[in-house]
């Protein structure tokens, strides 16, 4: 079966995200009233699992070996069937 | 009113992404069945509004004037009350 995740990557709260704070700055220097920007990355993954229990579990283990970093980053992901 | 839009910034499908077709291998590499990955960025705004209808309004402008590039990126986004 063929399965495609959407994931999320954000930094935990607590880091700081220049890149977030850079966006915000720029778009304040626009006219916007921007309170605050947090940057991510998203990820869509697709690919083979036997069930949505075991792609599930796929997914889990793909984002914490390889997607993200578990010290710094929190993630989510949507799963859905293709 | 204060708004939260979460905002994600794909690039338009037939342009190559590297950086989603290295992920992919890696994570064949480590022994999964990935067919294929797609990078892309998401952004969480937190911005004044005086209602959806302006927060809508204003949330699509700072995706066309900063945060996309309209010529090879596809953007969607989710606005929320805060």
């Amino acid at each position: 079966m063929k399965f495609k995740a959407f994931v999320y990557v954000t930094l935990k709260s607590g880091y700081s995200d220049p890149e977030g704070d850079t966006t915000a700055d720029a778009l304040k220097g626009l006219g916007y009233s921007v309170n605050k920007v947090r940057a991510s990355k998203a990820y869509e993954v697709y690919f083979e699992g036997k069930d949505k229990e075991q792609a599930k579990a796929l997914i889990e283990e793909m984002c914490r070996r390889l997607l993200t970093n578990p010290t710094k980053d929190d993630y989510r992901f949507e799963l859905s069937e293709q």
